[in-house]
């Protein structure tokens, strides 16, 4: 005798077994992944010391004095191919991010650190100082827990909550948006710029030679790794939020902050760097909040790129609908259709002679 | 000509150029993973709501009214070797930890989840909610920087510090002390019991049944979490800080709360246990507060057993001193003996069936 599923909560669990039942299934037709090594390690970061003595036979005490304490650094796992080519790819996150926007997608399935490994790319994914594993921090922090999934789903330009943009390459089912709200992760202390800089320049001082990427608030740290460490050798940087100026030639609004002396400036000149801008920024002044703001942003990326073409460099600028990708959010790295997003840049990275 | 080394930090230099150089040859020997499939996910977790209405329209603001915040799940890296056994293992950490604690050890070996991902299970690290990649709450919290590495020091029984403790199976150079300092990470919200459990259990729903392992605070969920979900097939617990007894058979001084009803209870006597201690447990009375801590800590975990036996389980604890295992840390799973532990908890996992 067939049952009939009548009640709502049937249903329900029908359509969470059959969408856990094909996440499942997503990856399975993959070829196996060969990796040489893997691990995890800390870099850079700082060492603060209270006053007094310590004492080992005194009881449980985290308050007594003449202590350390460890902060301020990165959080990396690390993975190497066989065959790994000469430069390694290191990965880092943006606002309220992990290592998680690189590794995976919504959806579950693989994110640009995979899809690169079986490329033959060694990959080092960062937590940047004060977040993630990363977490000891020499700053401490209130963490509030305010309710903001909407604003992010907006100005992640998702679409217009509760409506999703026409044609959007994110995965509109709950499963996934509950993964990519879950995906958040928050400070966990008051660390600057220079402090994550510092950090990065450790990673690379590990990683050895290799290819940084960047996204969103990663952006502006990003470009200032690149100046005090020659062993970036290239920039993708996935909408990044701020730019790096010479002195004088800042235009108003940039968030990258003031500008920087000519002579470090000059160091993004002499490696070849990518910028890609997903879909949904308006060309006209629009009616939210957050396409505006993209909108600048994309203005000021190509600003920047004539800025740092005009001195020599080597700045592409690809807002991605321009060459028919269309229907990315700001997560252009773990969208819909990331693989085709990576086959654009694997041709950007052998043009750069970055494949090696 | 030759340069004579006089400089303090020119000889500082050269130490950290040597073991930076003994850090990266160290894993070089092994032969390469062979891994199916990998990626992340996040299990469990609650949903809060404020009060009011979206409008996607207005300026950026995450204080607007009418939004929702994801919280409180696990985050889950995972890993599936080619031919995987049956059984995954999910490992959770202890106090101020996270997944880091099983991926690698202080001095960049490869930890307790590298070495069974070699032996063919699918490895599940978790990081509990509130802390690392979990970091998203729907509980505020204000984070400190106290300085305290000392006291953990001590507390993990790695010497009286500033003194390593006689044979210790710990890294004692400048560079493995630095990582292991850095691996703390702090509580991103006020996660209670309930919600590592809830969170835990989810983790199984997605592994499939599988082995638990738990490194000390994570051991008193750990018994909740196998209550809870009967995909638990086995415990692993090192230096597990609390213990799971029937209501009236609670001793003096138990960390893992009040008694649990019997029918509860009596499903840890379904499944096979064993828990580790490391060494420098005092016998006698010690005049450290935190040896005295320990030695509480392995009473209750004997008198535990007893317990859960007398009611028919099949718990083992292994005091490693006894079998000739000596100069454990806190952190069995990623001491300088890591390998030697591995292979005697294999031993068991074969005993009990658990190796398919």
């Amino acid at each position: 005798m067939k049952k009939k599923i009548t009640s709502y909560w049937s249903a329900i669990c029908l359509l969470i077994m059959l969408s856990s039942s094909l996440y499942a299934q997503k990856t399975t037709n993959q070829k196996p992944l060969i990796i040489k090594e893997q691990g995890a390690f800390s870099a850079g970061g700082t060492v603060v010391k209270s006053e007094g003595t310590f004492d080992p036979l005194k009881p449980w005490n985290v308050q007594q004095g003449g202590q350390t304490r460890h902060g301020d650094h990165a959080d990396v796992f690390y993975q190497i191919p066989a065959k790994a080519k000469h430069l390694s790819m290191v990965f880092l996150h943006g606002y309220g991010q992990s290592k998680r926007s690189w590794q995976t997608t919504a959806d579950g399935r693989e994110g640009f650190s995979d899809i690169f490994l079986r490329k033959g790319y060694g990959v080092y994914l960062v937590d940047q100082p004060g977040r993630g594993a990363a977490g000891q921090t020499t700053k401490p922090t209130q963490i509030t827990s305010i309710p903001d999934d909407q604003t992010w789903f907006t100005q992640f330009r998702i679409g217009l909550y509760p409506n999703f943009n026409n044609g959007v390459q994110f995965p509109k089912d709950s499963l996934s948006m509950d993964n990519f709200f879950r995906m958040m992760t928050p400070n966990t202390g008051n660390v600057d710029e220079v402090t994550i800089v510092n950090a990065m320049s450790a990673v690379f001082d590990k990683s050895g030679e290799g290819i940084l990427f960047t996204h969103s608030a990663g952006g502006s740290p990003g470009w200032k790794t690149a100046i005090k460490n020659n062993r970036v050798k290239a920039i993708v940087a996935i909408e990044p939020g701020g730019f790096a100026f010479p002195e004088g030639e800042v235009p108003e609004g940039n968030r990258g902050g003031k500008g920087l002396p000519l002579n470090e400036f000059m160091k993004l000149t002499k490696i070849p760097i990518v910028v890609y801008f997903g879909d949904f920024i308006p060309k006209e002044e629009a009616n939210a909040a957050s396409l505006n703001f993209w909108r600048n942003v994309l203005a000021t990326a190509r600003q920047w790129a004539k800025v740092v073409n005009a001195h020599g460099g080597d700045v592409t600028i690809v807002h991605l609908p321009e060459i028919g990708i269309k229907g990315n959010t700001h997560f252009v790295m773990s969208d819909l259709n990331n693989k085709e997003v990576a086959d654009v840049l694997t041709k950007w990275l052998k043009e750069k002679g970055l494949d090696k």
